[in-house]
């Protein structure tokens, strides 16, 4: 499995994914699922994958070729806007999917697939996308302003105590790794490094962008914390009447 | 769907279940998927159950036939032993999935279930059981003081930050209850009323129930209470340096 989860706020945007791949408990693997696609002052945009690897990894791989072709041809360097983008990671996954899934679904391989795309585009604001494996999407809105895709549940409902739209930065670049803490503490499936960047809204630069790796010192101080905190806050809570 | 959770602390038991029964969005239905079988003095057992409602219902039911025959064969209110209790649980459910699951699986009708039960019988100490559709059962120990079924990942980052064998029955009833609201939050096909009982060890009386309806001020109250106090937790954890 996959964690990865991407926020849509007013200040910004956060972004962030582990880096377990596993087929089976024996075949653990580290691939980073997040994928950056950026020029200074022009683009910031950022992919988070989860699902079948060999599927989201060639996705990506069809967007990058498209991108070495440079302009003659539409691609992700020269999209006018997000909208664009997400079009064409949905083409580019349906794309492998026509290549591949019929093989895989013939001994039963997972061909599932998922994405995350967000970022901005010089020229408009900041836009958050999920497209799914069928090449289909959907946007987040003020109301929805995050999505999570593979092992959510675990990490679900801090996100949803904490996080909305005129949330800081700040919290929630805190509240994306307690619930990456949450997840990893529950499913093996899931562990790090985990990635993570936060954008700043019309910044058009990545600014912020840092690795934490097994045993990162911030990282277990966080959880530490968190844990600790919420322990007072249960005692805090008025008994339950009988 | 259906999510219940009992805990076995050193200090006694919790359990507590939702009432929401559906077949897909439109038959949505309220059915307690608590039961007690109790005798003060002398035995208090809690049953809750998830699946398949006709197999859970009715290997409770086969149960209940037993009791009624009285001492002539053993039931569960003349059980020594709670892992007896968890055997007849086992056999019934087999005895109803043999009548059953075949009928069912012919129309691709889910015919899991899944039992949690737990209590005390004088003579021992309180004890805690995980049965599956099986039959076959497995029991709680100090490492893993707790079990869930049903729509359990929501639910379970907060026990796992809360609680272990030592916590007080005080924290761990508001933990649950905390565990119910998130996963309520996540999921629509949990839903109220909750059912919580709270054993104290060696009591062997049943003298704390209660059942939280819709609008139960008291769970509204402790589920804000614990919103406010997260969200204040979050503003104190050191920011991420970058």
């Amino acid at each position: 499995m996959t964690y990865c989860v991407a926020m849509a706020l007013d200040a910004g945007m956060i972004f962030a994914s582990d880096s377990r791949t596993n087929a089976g408990v024996d075949q653990i693997a580290r691939f980073s699922k997040m994928r950056v696609f950026a020029r200074p002052d022009e683009r910031v945009i950022v992919m988070l994958s989860s699902g079948n690897l060999s599927l989201t990894q060639n996705a990506v791989n069809v967007l990058e070729l498209r991108n070495r072709e440079g302009d003659a041809a539409p691609n992700v360097m020269n999209a006018r806007s997000m909208f664009d983008v997400a079009r064409m990671l949905g083409d580019a996954v349906r794309e492998v999917r026509v290549r591949d899934a019929g093989y895989l679904e013939q001994n039963n391989i997972d061909a599932s697939a998922n994405f995350i795309v967000g970022g901005q585009v010089d020229g408009e604001m900041p836009r958050l996308f999920h497209v799914y494996g069928e090449g289909n999407f959907i946007e987040a809105t003020s109301e929805t302003c995050y999505f999570q895709i593979g092992e959510s549940k675990y990490g679900k409902p801090v996100i949803d105590r904490v996080v909305n739209r005129t949330t800081s930065l700040t919290d929630a670049t805190k509240c994306t790794l307690v619930s990456f803490d949450s997840t990893m503490r529950s499913n093996l499936s899931v562990g790090m490094p985990i990635d993570l960047i936060q954008y700043d809204t019309d910044s058009l630069k990545l600014n912020h962008r840092r690795r934490f790796d097994d045993g990162d010192a911030d990282f277990s101080a966080l959880s530490k914390d968190w844990s600790e905190g919420v322990r007072t806050v249960f005692r805090g809570l008025p008994d339950v009447k009988w």
